[in-house]
């Protein structure tokens, strides 16, 4: 089958750009001393998963304790779930969890690591837990040092819970565009991530890993060597933001654009303006409007939840009735959270399917 | 179950405010000559289709063919497609589906004329048409006028179309916060639909039905009576947008808020923050921020995609570790395309839980 054979709106993965993407990620972080762990936030995918454990992952991070089910019940191993998980229910479901799959979980709060203690110890399953630290995001995260070490003793003290490592993530610096303000940004964040591991050592207890970090950050902490592991997502995929920051000062970006929204021109209101069948509900909207792949002087704009509108400057009109577009998501997790699979192509052929296993497991 | 005991993020439909609803759209509708066929864009759930037609609904519409292969498969009977169904493979899928179930789908285009009456000369099928004009909308749809009736008379020609009225929605008004805007603008677009239909009989072709309108035109259109079906979808669950409508000169706006999210705190960097399990991939954010249920003071923004910052002027602290938020979003139907249920309670007790059967069926 040919992609201008699918019906649209469609997700696809051009193939040949994920693979290039994984062995770029595959390279940035073997020539350094510290190991990665992708984070399947960006594809919600157990097949992808799985390709970035064959090109050398340490293990697969998540966002939620219900992607981490979806992913431990397809063969998943080793899994990171990078924020709280709370609540008597969610903790009995990690128990659960932790009993078939080797499962690590970020906490911050003193009455979440009582709920993990006492979950505990009524089902005998000792939880692997990583202090998340507020490195700068000021979102998650207990204050560096003093508060971090008291989280630290508190866990020590728990025969049921396991100090596996500080997490640090500076989420909101990893699209800064210039590489100096993002390199001086992710060291200052890292640094506090060090010393308050270096506090909780001269206490006697042991920091195994330090874990943050993201794509845009992925080559400066490789070459810094302060944290041990970093959680990359939107390499695999790019979208308009990350193809737009400057990667390093000698180096261009070294990932490909491999996901990208098929839609077809469905109606043509005027000569210089087209509707497609793309709207708010098939491609996100919360980093702003996509752009078009290989159009130039076309742009989009959102006009509702099904459709969208391209248009250009002068005529001869440059789309018609029926034609496939490409559009470049400015955000590929929120994009990829609409979809049920991707269409998987090599070329202009299509190749495979993939579900989009964890969409939708938000708790 | 109690809604405190749920897992969270999760949809929340309260089934009084929902009835309530479901009662007062008859109302409106049954005080006047015209008939109303609620657009599922909004809930997707068959479930929901179910009762509007139990609530004197003459049918249902869906913005995609996909939408409507899942109702019609749940035993929807009468449904009208409000897009366009464009390309071979598509409108072959249309006939499948006509043949099980009364269909109706709008086209504004020639060469999607050409594309119906090739498919139903092939497959025996006779395709139900609604020509889309564009009455002020500026998306899909033929002009006004002579444009309209070229494409009526190519309908006419062919033994394979019938045409089964005209469609003219200007969606961009519904949100109007002005009643008197609304009301201008709303009549204007009738009648532009109104003159094409005549132009059109005056060429002795008949125009059953006059379609269009939605949640915030409703009264004006019942009352206007120049549409003989409005299409209302939002009135359901109402939303943050919708909520600010001035309904008329006279009387409140008559619905509820049905829908709400429901989410957790889940960390506390401060004493005038907390952070909610509840981010971009769980509440839309593209009509902005939601809004807190029962809660004045204390304001929501996105803090990611699986996080959401609330804050608060002023010590004591507003929020508690654990407690659980509702959260109403500023957009129903995007914030709805997030989730594979509803939960539905009456107080603060769990009653059903109803599938989002035609959610991600953007085909």
């Amino acid at each position: 089958m040919k992609l201008n054979e699918l019906d649209t709106p469609v997700l696809l993965i051009d193939q040949d750009a994920l693979g290039h993407n994984l062995n770029a990620m595959k390279e940035i972080v073997s020539n350094s001393g510290i190991t990665y762990r992708p984070h399947a936030k960006a594809h919600k995918s157990h097949d992808i998963a799985k390709l970035q454990l064959a090109h050398g992952a340490s293990g697969i991070c998540c966002a939620k304790l219900g992607e981490a089910e979806v992913l431990a019940s397809e063969g998943i191993q080793d899994i990171l779930i990078t924020t709280p998980v709370i609540g008597l229910s969610k903790v009995s479901r990690l128990a659960s969890l932790a009993k078939k799959t080797s499962v690590i979980v970020v906490a911050d709060n003193p009455q979440n690591l009582e709920e993990l203690a006492l979950v505990g110890e009524k089902t005998g399953q000792i939880f692997n837990l990583v202090i998340e630290v507020n490195v700068g995001q000021n979102r998650c995260g207990t204050p560096p040092g003093a508060p971090a070490l008291a989280l630290a003793q508190m866990i020590q003290r728990s025969p049921w819970l396991k100090l596996c490592g500080l997490q640090g993530y500076q989420g909101s610096i990893q699209m800064r565009e210039s590489f100096t303000e993002r390199k001086t940004e992710a060291q200052k964040a890292s640094f506090l991530l060090r010393e308050t591991a270096k506090l909780i050592e001269s206490n006697g207890i042991n920091v195994p890993s330090l874990t943050g970090g993201g794509t845009g950050t992925s080559l400066i902490d490789s070459e810094a060597n302060l944290l041990t592991e970093i959680q990359p997502g939107g390499y695999i995929f790019m979208d308009v933001k990350y193809r737009k920051i400057e990667w390093s000062n000698s180096t261009p970006l070294p990932f490909q654009q491999s996901l990208t929204v098929l839609g077809s021109v469905i109606s043509l209101p005027d000569t210089n303006r087209a509707i497609l069948d793309v709207g708010l509900k098939s491609i996100s909207s919360d980093q702003g409007p996509p752009e078009l792949m290989d159009m130039p002087g076309i742009t989009f704009r959102f006009s509702g939840e099904e459709h969208g509108e391209v248009s250009w400057q002068d005529s001869p009109r440059l789309c018609q009735y029926g034609d496939k577009v490409r559009l470049i998501p400015t955000h590929c997790d929120t994009t990829v959270n609409l979809y049920d699979q991707y269409i998987v192509h090599s070329g202009n052929t299509v190749v495979d399917v993939w579900r989009i296993s964890a969409r939708g497991r938000s708790q």
